[in-house]
């Protein structure tokens, strides 16, 4: 940062940044406004952003609400938990926010991190979003166990789940979203550089979605080729009703909750199955997501009708028919990404999701659902949950706070 | 693939692929052609592929050399090697190679595998190239060690390397890159489970650089914040002029070399540095990548140029002086990617490069530069190499043929 040149390159980079988020603004309010037209085909963005812009398009940091939540999911994600150190109490975890804040506010609007030992790897935003999630342990380490949401607690234990402790739990929780991975990866870097004297690394978790622009518009697919996030709530009202507390003492107004869980998704059995079997078990038809009963991925599926043999067309054990809610104020934002890590030397994929849900009250909304589907979800017999993690995602801060000012205060 | 309304979809959707492969040709022939006129800025390229192109961009699998090397490096990648088993002969190779091929003609055109369990991800192609490497160990398998170019065996052993087997050696390499990150993960998956007859995962790397559109036209970063890549041959002549073999029997014309190393760079001491002491360890600015006595990435190097102090401006032991080749037939072509693993604890990262280089011959092309760079580069300080695979890559085939063709024949 000694490097005049340098200064002079990046004041002229944010030029364009400005110009970039403009733009990005511009297309995406155009996207809701067709959207709200054709509700029948909510997902359809007619307009993707331009490639010149994926490098340039910011996403703001501060306002009422965090980012990264109702944002447009980016292309690449790291979930990076931490362990409070046992000194961090009230003070120091006022400091670390402070200074973590800071980080996420310069970096995803395109500009260096105060201490950036690599200034040139933070001009990129790509959409970048830092989203900061408060477990359990947090509470009781600022001695404000009293402002923590009821709901975020360890969940009761599933009969599906075979949970392991190093994909579970943890105090603080960054959710770092990019749609370029290089931005990602530095981005972690500078915070988890800036955490070390408060934290330890519990874990991370790495994901992946369609690249920018890659299918502008069409809801995702996950490794087992399933239209993944039809039954989210739409943006705008109904999303926004799911998700966000709406009342209440300043420091719980505006938050959310987020759970986190690692699905385990075994290709070696679910390839052994066939087309139909398949489109049993979820309740839809592969290629186009639409339920068994209907033509398009949003037609309302019909529970009743019957197929030739007399039974239900859409199973009452499918996937479909389990998670199935129909009031927003019971819906959940799903915000899932996928996993592939190194196959074994026989070629056993080691895939899955990072299943990532908001909603206002993790009691009330993901509970209810998830005990549906451990019951009796048939998607169980591929699927196993392998980590798990809550978290209260506080409201946002406006320029010049930081995040967690008001629960701490 | 028993569901009509699903084979009219992909119709449909091939009639996109087509007019996109023609949009994407003419855009980077434009980009060609500028290149041209533009000398001294031989990276900027002024037309980005639109972003609604990044899905369906098409790369070609057949002709007389294979994709992957001289095309223009997609976002992801994964370096799967394997080792053959035991029973694996020049027949059994054979079979491998044609299934494997015939994958890959599928899958980057845009369509699903032939056994394709999840065909809806085989769909977007997202300029998907699949490159075939040959160990020393496949020629052996073959009974076709005659057809084994020399300079494709094990490296000499540097002092600088700390190898580890989990990160070296193969005798089977594919080198599956893609714009999308879940199109690079189905195709490892399609491929990898098509390989199992016939071999074991010896290792998987996977890397990414900049996300599509991001930065276009500009030399890619690597996790040090370095501009890494600007001495490459320029596209076109020079660079085929270092990279393919013209001449020789038809195993051999049209056919490179890879040389794979994983550098662990360790951030940790690299971040400790001051921003003139690692200018002066690579030898260029960090900003803009110029030599240090130049002012534009692209600019000469004055090796003779001398400070106010007396010494070199560039001096001996910098990364620029030791990797410096100025003759097209002794460069080699880097293409390498960023990996960043999972930090520790502490938040120690493991973050590194998977360095991948083409050149038409080790022997004559890496090695003397690698020589010069373990005997002083100052680099070396920060850098360790944890891994190291040779591959020759053979000639390409036409449509109706397979990789290793003329090898095996």
């Amino acid at each position: 940062m000694t490097d005049p040149a340098g200064t002079d390159r990046r004041v002229s980079r944010r030029g364009l940044l400005t110009g970039g988020a403009v733009a990005v603004g511009g297309t995406l309010a155009a996207g809701v406004a067709i959207t709200a037209a054709r509700p029948h085909d909510p997902g359809v963005r007619p307009e993707p952003v331009p490639a010149a812009l994926v490098g340039s398009a910011v996403e703001p940091f501060h306002g009422a609400r965090q980012s990264g939540v109702t944002t447009e999911p980016q292309a690449h994600a790291a979930f990076v938990a931490f362990t409070l150190k046992p000194g961090t109490d009230r003070a120091a975890l006022g400091r670390m926010l402070r200074l973590l804040s800071d980080d996420a506010a310069r970096l995803t609007q395109g500009r260096p991190s105060l201490a950036d030992t690599e200034p040139e790897l933070g001009l990129l935003p790509a959409r970048l979003t830092v989203t900061f999630g408060f477990g359990p342990g947090l509470y009781a380490a600022a001695g404000r166990a009293d402002r923590r949401p009821a709901s975020v607690a360890e969940l009761p234990a599933f009969r599906v789940d075979r949970l392991q402790p190093r994909w579970s739990g943890g105090d603080l929780l960054l959710q770092v979203c990019a749609d370029d991975p290089l931005t990602v990866a530095h981005a972690q870097r500078v915070l988890v550089k800036d955490s070390r004297p408060f934290a330890t690394v519990r874990w991370v978790q790495r994901g992946f979605r369609r690249a920018a622009g890659a299918e502008p518009g069409r809801t995702q697919r996950n490794l087992f080729g399933q239209l993944d996030g039809t039954a989210n709530p739409q943006p705008g009202a109904p999303a926004d009703t799911a998700v966000w507390v709406t009342d209440g003492p300043d420091w719980l107004r505006d938050s959310t909750t987020l759970v986190v869980r690692r699905i385990s998704m075994n290709l070696e059995t679910w390839d052994l199955l066939g087309r139909t079997d398949r489109e049993v078990a979820v309740g839809r038809r592969l290629d186009t997501g639409a339920p068994l009963t209907g033509a398009a991925e949003h037609d309302e599926p019909d529970f009743a009708a019957l197929g030739p043999d007399g039974l239900t067309v859409i199973p009452d054990f499918s996937h479909l028919t389990r998670a199935r809610v129909t009031d927003d104020r019971q819906k959940i934002l799903r915000r899932p990404y996928n996993y592939d890590g190194t196959p074994t030397a026989d070629g056993h994929a080691d895939s899955g999701l990072i299943f990532a849900a908001y909603q206002a009250d993790i009691g009330r909304q993901f509970l209810p659902i998830q005990r549906r589907l451990a019951e009796r979800d048939l998607l169980n017999e591929w699927t196993t949950p392998i980590g798990s993690a809550v978290f209260a995602v506080p409201p946002g801060c406006p320029e010049g706070g930081w995040i967690g000012e008001r629960v701490l205060a």
